[in-house]
């Protein structure tokens, strides 16, 4: 059998999910459309202990990661595409239909980078806060009456949609695994971006970015505190917007780093 | 919304279901997709009651028909689609892949005949009698090694991709942006393009930006004066490439203008 690197470059990601049944149905999906790589950010724990216990829970649900915040759930990944029907605030990137998705993500994957399908949680869906992660919007053509899906639904509908259209034929996961493969582990994608400087800055790259270009705002006064979690968040969007290198990611870095050192290096010296 | 002949003309027909929440579930991805005319086939008669006067039954769930047979289910229609997957005995009619069936089923629906798409029950599928009644099968390609999909999941990813291939619901833009923006506090979108701060930045913002950078790199003792040539050359290249557009531009150089000035006047101070 082929390996399939499209797939395996696929991440999905369920942001505090509500229901077990839910995060079940989504690890079904996974399961049905040969997708292996589940992260679970901020569960309620009840819940994903539940899910994780039920009779039949998949092996998948078994080593499923666990973490607490989305940045670390997509620190690997170059693309980070959120999910949802257009009952959302505004959108602040770009917003693209389900159905054009799938050529999107197989130009990325191609090129040896991880990509991050976000899903949020049953009530609210994708807060603001996670947002500011994603770089892009897809989004399923729900019918304006009745737009907000069942989490479990809307997860086999984006994976039946990329499975279909990416690679149409499924190569079955247990033969994939053979390879050798511990499906979405991290550091593979560390260093594909270390041997590509040009390459798409990594959610980690960007996290680390936006964390000194803050605090350079801050030692600057460059607004009233009162703004720093809007101006974060804007930050946030524009650097994913500008779809910057991991070199340009590293070169920015150091400008800021610098001009924070001296910030700081002036201020105590007065 | 409009009148759409294709999705009234398209009937959504669960052969026993066994599970309330799955034929909630089947409803529901109906109301998304916007298909209106469910019938269930000799249900689990308590099931049947309990998924009727679950809380927030749908009206569609409310006028569900019920009848005994599938063939009395698919009376009217001219073409009767089964789904599954390849678990399937051989299957005796015509199979087609469920990315190729919108199509189809638009040919059919645009003579004004009627269409029914089958689901089986969640134990067995659709059994040997069911398939009798079909004229073609159309199979949701799922992975060999988990090709069963949950109920309720399948009813969604097939309306999904009728839905989205028949006649693609438009998402309408004006909704998306009517809401407002706020990105861009106030003040900083201020000059450069105040027609479309959404436009591409300027040569002359550009030029701008990079200036101000370059002094900023200078005050902050960023790399050695024989190497602000070159860096003022990677500063040009890096903003064009990153299609900033005339808003960004604007906001850059407020953060570099007020970086400057801190830096001078605490390098004025000491």
């Amino acid at each position: 059998m082929p390996s399939e690197p499209e797939r395996d470059r696929i991440e999905v990601v369920l942001v505090s999910p509500r229901n077990p049944l839910n995060i079940g149905a989504a690890a079904r999906a996974m399961a049905n459309f040969g997708f292996a790589s589940l992260t679970v950010v901020a569960p309620y724990e009840a819940h994903w202990r539940e899910a994780k216990s039920a009779v039949g829970a998949s092996d998948l649900l078994e080593s499923a990661k666990r973490v607490e915040r989305l940045a670390d759930a997509v620190a690997d990944c170059t693309l980070v595409v959120g999910t949802g029907s257009l009952e959302h605030r505004k959108p602040e990137q770009p917003v693209i239909p389900l159905p054009e998705l799938a050529p999107r993500l197989r130009e990325e994957t191609a090129r040896g980078n991880r990509v991050a399908l976000v899903f949020g949680s049953e009530k609210r869906g994708l807060t603001q806060d996670d947002l500011a992660h994603c770089h892009i919007l897809a989004v399923i053509p729900t019918d304006p009456q009745q737009p907000s899906m069942n989490l479990g639904q809307a997860v086999a509908v984006c994976l039946y949609e990329i499975a279909s259209r990416i690679n149409p034929t499924v190569v079955p996961v247990a033969d994939r695994e053979a390879v050798g493969n511990e499906v979405g582990q991290g550091s593979a994608a560390a260093s594909v971006n270390e041997a590509d400087p040009a390459a798409p800055a990594s959610t980690r790259d960007l996290e680390l970015l936006a964390g000194v270009v803050e605090e350079t705002m801050l030692a600057a006064n460059y607004s009233p505190p009162a703004m720093r979690k809007a101006n974060r968040h804007d930050l946030d969007l524009l650097l994913r917007r500008l779809a910057l290198t991991s070199r340009d990611a590293v070169r920015i870095l150091g400008l800021f780093r610098r001009i924070l050192w001296q910030l700081k290096h002036e201020s105590n010296r007065t």
